[in-house]
């Protein structure tokens, strides 16, 4: 079984957010599922998804911080800069983070440590909605009969 | 075909540590797939998966040396340091580095280069044993008769 | 449909290049596959394959300046130095980026954004040709007939 999506995130504000319900909230086809992968894939590249700690926004904070100091603005040697300061580390960001993730679907869900989250890491000061095409892919208990 | 399993691996010392035999020693399974692919998924936010080297020692030595010096801790930034000095660093790294990777399977066996192999990423100073779930997918030569 | 083949890449100079055409040029099986994912898989642990911007050079050289300021030559940390001074760099920068990408199949296409690329990422200053092992997996539309 081949299901394949195209979701509209809701526009967020720069630095990392936990859309890990906003995802599965449009996915009711996970539940046909039985064995099986979640490819979740950014069509942007200046956001990122990425796997973490779903419990404690400073977390989230701190990642933001974390790249802000290693991936700087406006450093001497950047010549993409006609789109403004925060670009050109917008698109290092998106290459060190990922464009996509694939999890695995168990029982109709997701198999996510209970620790972890889906993470929308969004570069831009002002980077809009982002699109994500999911792919699930997997076998339904129905197979089996 | 499908198949999906849970391995529990060894608790390893904080860095990089070469599993590549301890992955395809549980999995004998691969043996049943001609073409397809092998998906690894570590669910906790603080230790990653990755390929590299697998001949050196030194060279994940050197790698944790690197990650040490470029996600310190003790950030004057940081705000979620209740879990310690490691906790904040080891979610950043998890991040940079993966939780999961995908490998391509042809004929029976994880057709990793010459040099690669699978490395767990350890980046809590004490993480205990680590979860990875494991799924195969592909075509057996069977299916073919 | 499983499709698995293996491409040997043009040897490039060490930086960022983009290589969309010459994947997608020796993938007509593509057209074949309606809905689906490709897996592409560098066999090496000293380059690298990611996504993005597809359309100003200066993006790939900015990445290649951040790169080489954030992951130096000759760190005095370093045991890993007989093959030279770009070798040790290049591992950590194959693990930074990612040895493989997942892209979702849509219409026979791959479902890349706009402005989005697939870039081989070569980390050392004489890497020669390297081979990416590319699984193409997915429904054709016959199979609907």
């Amino acid at each position: 079984m081949w299901i394949q999506k195209s979701l509209q995130l809701q526009p967020r504000s720069r630095g990392f957010h936990l859309i890990t319900r906003e995802l599965t909230g449009q996915l009711p086809e996970l539940a046909q599922i039985d064995v099986g992968l979640a490819h979740f894939f950014i069509r942007h590249s200046s956001a990122s998804l990425t796997i973490n700690e779903n419990a404690d926004p400073d977390v989230r904070t701190d990642m933001e911080s974390h790249f802000k100091h290693f991936v700087p603005e406006n450093q001497g040697y950047y010549l993409h800069t006609l789109e403004g300061a925060d670009d050109m580390p917008a698109h290092i960001k998106a290459s060190l983070l990922g464009s996509s993730l694939s999890v695995p679907i168990k029982m109709g869900r997701l198999a996510l440590g209970t620790w972890q989250g889906i993470w929308l890491g969004e570069h831009r000061n002002h980077g809009g909605s982002r699109e994500v095409i999911v792919t699930l892919h997997g076998e339904s208990p129905a197979s089996d009969v």
